[in-house]
């Protein structure tokens, strides 16, 4: 089937994935850091703003991961912890019902306090407690640490999405790392991988982390499908763009051709025409369109309207899954050692099935056969969001590379594009 | 398997269904008629009234359903055809970008004219015409033919689920039927069907009509799988409703808790407690609640909530289809030789699987593997609609009978509550 | 001062002012049939619409003046009254708080029921009722029935104002009467005439019927003015237009501004530009654009923003009162005899000080010094809209006749353009 | 008439009133410095909150007051001035139609950069570019930059009314200046000081700095008088909230209620009842209600609303201004020399008729008799808003001292509350 993918050795050769040789210490003190060293290159003004709803200023994404760390570990397992503040519950749940009343999120941008430094003050503080609670661990602790890390690392992608967009929106367009790594070499040809029709299995069933939402392990019938070797790029949208797809309501769903007329969208977000040259903005600043790289924050009706005006159609989660389960880890991941986070889009080695940007599929998040979120307040996290959304594979340019599996399932509305999420075709 | 369901005879006798006995002529001259005998108890002013944006005014589908005729078979098909009026095709085109500008959908019951009589006399003209069609037809345009009527039989539906709807939110609670017919039996003994796991087909390849939606037939693997023999009654409904589900975040989705929060509600829409007691507003007025009838006008997320709190979900809309593929039909449907629509809920058989209530399902409303849209305006039919909606399946006390097959797939977004829409539980 | 007026003689001989000679039984039935008579052109559907939150139905405007007396006259004042619905009273409750719960204004069009059929037969109802009353009268209720009047008087305004609205968002462009009264004169000369500065006495202090808002009587100080013999016609409206003046800020004020750009205006409301000429829509249906009729149909931020434009400024109400206060009347009112309503505008003799267009003027619409509304419910009628609104003077074509008098204060907020609004400039 | 006012001595001793003895660059430093003491006490984090629509981030303030120099007097009168940066035109621009796009307003909080340390260095350098011209002035020149400096000095009473809004809306109540001065007087008795009716002059017409809408000076009529000795105090409030006032509609004005119902206030913002006792929000943090302060922060609704509760009414900006024409000017205002802005309310000498609060009239804000704005852009300043405000008069504790006079003019539309604004009555 797959035969034909690159050999090259995976470029990052430390990770954070916890191993048997790693204690679950280390990977503790390793996903902290990297959240920090994110917000290195911010300036103090940078970490408060939230640019749109979905976005959330960079210091709430600071404090919110610590409040899971001190509310589902400290205070519930940690006996005497004090909590930091008596408020900071209320600031920073993100969305636990069961935990209580929150801060409403459209407001997470209004509130200078407590500042950056109390934040970080805030991490010291709940990273001290945890040290007492990680050298005497039950497993059920474990495997909540081990959430909580997840969890945080999720939070690392929303970081540079956000921080993204926090830039973007500022007519000064500030560079958030003005020299990206750039791989200056033209996309593959593009190949039609086949699969045959049968039963296959999908799901998480392995001794490593998954979050809940992938599993059970459950079987499938597909019938026979191909799926193209690379992504999509920008030159080829540009010629979407160019031929009208915009303006044609034929290519679009009723919901999608509505959004962007409401939205007046013409192009993928960040894209911007200048005295007839196409723009993009990127992590590090306004970059000329580069038609090789894969096309980027595309919503979910752009990647449907190209797929149906080439022709051809996204791939299911199943047929996504099944084709990648052998297909070894690489790609342009955040790092996680030494911190590089990509430009807006890196240029990529569009050949692989990983990485550099998420994949619309044409499935909506829905639960698995005989799904069970966990009890109590946890099992907010996943479950209770299956409805609406639809499932995007792979991982991006900025997902932790411990993230990245074949059977990860991340979920976004269909009009969502500040992800950087792009486009591989199917039929 | 099913070996529990009643043998009594199908309650319907004549029906519209399209046989080999009957000419297409007479199967539209039925259909046709049937929609005005739906409006027979409005008054004049009834006709024009678009009670929420959902909702259509009546006078509306009269003239849509003779549009639809106009334009996809006579303006096409029929050589010297003059439009009987040449703005009605900017009035009534309901959604097909391909036939060109629409009246805005929200503002439809703004428009007092044409009035009610020049839309009959529309009606008149456009079968006037049609007759001429129907005595010389090739193949395709029969099949369009059939589509138009069961598109208008889908309206008919639509006329009195909207005619409840305006008829509800006026104080005056004005009645459309007043007497309908009970069956005051009460509910049997709910029980348990199982099923086993295995590959199965689902979808539509009979010689009869489907929309395309239904198609191609393929193969799903399921899981074993419950499904409960009748549909949850007002009874058991009414015990979440006091046992504080409105106000227990735990069991609802996310989205399905923020909108009953932002909408309000309490109960199903149609439900009001005056005095203590629980009344519900019906096509034949305001009744009290009867605990023995299947609940009726439940969102996705209140059947979700509901199934949740039960500790059951909702079926797929595969585990429906193979439970039901071999039922016969039966149940309460709105009639065709001689119309009595039943009331909001008609008493009904709760053992039966078709019918009395749309069940939703846990599915989304996706496109079949292969599905394929007609070519032209009429592929807007049902393929743009493919996404952020869920399956319901089954058909009502007020569907057409022809339109219940086991393979029909209807669709909502998941907050929709005016459609007659139920439970049935799965596990 | 004011010598270049016309000195015909009035075109109307019989009014509905109430005079020693009539007695308030004749006014009664006078005006309650006049209300009648203006909805004779109406089908049905058109009692129905409110095609804008500012519009009522026609149906509702029957109701709602009948409402008036029964609830202020019969139910207070005819011992054993029955009211003739027990929910009309929440049904057609305006504004009046002290009198109990109403129906939301915005779903007025949302009512099929009561039928048109059945609000006649309220009417009829009421009037027999009221026939008893009126045999028999303390002052207090002569004085309270007038108010009825004059309110009903006012609804009829509002009738006219409003058919024309539902008829003109009708894509169909229906016509209340097709042939309406012209006058084909062009309009004289405009001349300035002015006032000196001095001293001068405002508001109502006569035996004859004036509205609680007109009093008292009370004394200004104007400095010495200029007024223009006649109103701005369409023709000059015409240049502002042409010249660019929907797209300069500085003619605007800066709420206006933002309302022509929030609302897209490009000219008053009924303009229509068709393949380069200019149309208006009118009570007789599309007509080309009269440059020499009054310019109609304009905000106050439009007539503001064009006297800004032509070097002038708008009247004060008390510069428009003090100059208009010994003019005889006469214009093209609402007629009570014979009913013959203007059209949009009606040809006009465009050298008078009333009647025609109301005019706007520069004055909020505040109380006047030592003004104290009636006691009770009846003291919501005025005073509670003392806020946020503009006075216009003089009354429109659409106007009853009695209802025209320099004191009288007409108010709309200032983005108000569906009543029949027009410019007199001052300097 | 004003016999009762105290003969205490000014409590201010320095200001930065110009005079003669003072130059016009000691002022513009004055100013310029003050703004910056203001955001002493400010974090980092601070600068950047847009807490609601109303408010702007205090960095933008001190911006904006800078681009207001650099625009009209340096890029216009200093040859050869490079402007700081070329996008801060277009981030910095209040509402000038004339000087081009501009940033929206409710964006303003979405902007990290420029940095807080950026805005300052902008501000350095204008006051250095600004150091050339002010050594070579033309007396328009003069007058444009005392213009910028009062312009300065009322962005410094919005940045502390903005502050205070940005930190009351903190679940954290932060506090901006721990010890505030008290002044633990009680008020004195009510006095009703009467004025005679008769022809009065108003408005400016004297050779020290006024804003154009104080002018021309002109004479009114005024119908003899009443007016309070001092301000409504919070007790006496709190007696109109716990008599139930804000759920009777009787008291309210129309879109009074309807404020307040969709709102949903029950008492003056930034009052909050916790365990059955009454606090309120300063700018020296959460304090207890202080029945003998004045009372803040309400609309003018609020202020009519209890004005017709106790039986009075509000002033007319013309009685206001009569009857402070020869008040002394004292009061806890703003203080320039020795920065210490007053709490939210100060305590403060209640029966003086200027400073402590904003006092609404009854008078909307509309031009004065032959009021002209100036020629180009700076005409903008104030006329274009008289539409839709009211006026109030007298000034704050938060207002530069040089501001308060008798014929000054402040305005806002009528439900503006972040203000510092309380109620003076009359009859």
């Amino acid at each position: 089937m797959i035969t034909t993918l690159s050999s090259k050795p995976p470029i990052f050769t430390s990770t954070v994935i916890q191993s048997d040789r790693q204690s679950l210490i280390t990977f503790y003190q390793q996903v902290r850091q990297i959240s920090e060293q994110i917000c290195k290159p911010l300036a103090i003004e940078d970490y408060g703003i939230q640019s749109t709803a979905d976005v959330s200023p960079p210091k709430w994404h600071l404090a919110h991961t610590t409040w899971f760390f001190e509310t589902f570990l400290l205070v519930a397992h940690l006996p005497g912890h004090q909590v930091f503040h008596p408020k900071f519950g209320y600031l920073f749940n993100s969305y636990y019902e069961a935990i209580g009343e929150r801060h409403p999120r459209p407001q997470r941008g209004l509130l200078s306090r407590p500042t950056v430094e109390e934040v970080y003050r805030y991490r010291a503080y709940v990273d001290e407690a945890m040290r007492s609670l990680l050298t005497n661990l039950t497993p059920q602790l474990e495997s909540l640490i081990e959430l909580g890390l997840h969890h945080e690392q999720q939070h690392q992608e929303l970081l540079l999405t956000d921080i993204k967009h926090i830039f973007a929106i500022n007519p000064l367009r500030p560079v958030y790392q003005p020299s990206l790594p750039t791989q200056p070499s033209s996309p593959p040809q593009e190949q039609w991988l086949d699969y045959p029709s049968g039963l296959y299995a999908i799901g998480h069933d392995q001794p490593n982390f998954a979050f809940d939402n992938e599993s059970p392990r459950h079987q499938v019938y597909l019938q026979d499908y191909w799926l193209a070797s690379r992504l999509v790029t920008n030159g080829e949208y540009l010629e979407f763009v160019q031929s009208g797809g915009y303006s044609q309501p034929e290519h679009w769903l009723a919901e999608g051709w509505a959004t962007i007329q409401a939205q007046q969208w013409q192009a993928p977000l960040y894209w911007e025409q200048i005295d007839g040259d196409w723009w993009m903005m990127t992590l590090g600043g306004m970059q000329q369109l580069d038609a090789d790289e894969p096309v980027c924050h595309v919503s979910f009706y752009e990647a449907d309207a190209f797929a149906r005006w080439a022709g051809k159609r996204l791939p299911t989660e199943a047929e996504w899954e099944v084709a990648t389960a052998q297909v070894p880890l690489q790609g342009n991941f955040l790092e996680t050692g030494r911190l590089h986070p990509m430009p807006a889009i890196a240029r990529t080695r569009p050949d692989q099935l990983f990485g550099d940007v998420w994949e619309w599929t044409q499935s909506a998040y829905l639960p698995y056969p005989r799904y069970q979120p966990a009890a109590g307040a946890v099992g907010e996290y996943n479950g209770k969001f299956m409805c609406g959304q639809m499932v995007l594979r792979g991982g991006s340019c900025v997902t932790s590379h411990s993230h990245v599996r074949s059977t990860y399932r991340n979920f976004f509305p269909p009009a969502t594009r500040w992800q950087f999420s792009g486009i591989r075709l199917s039929a």
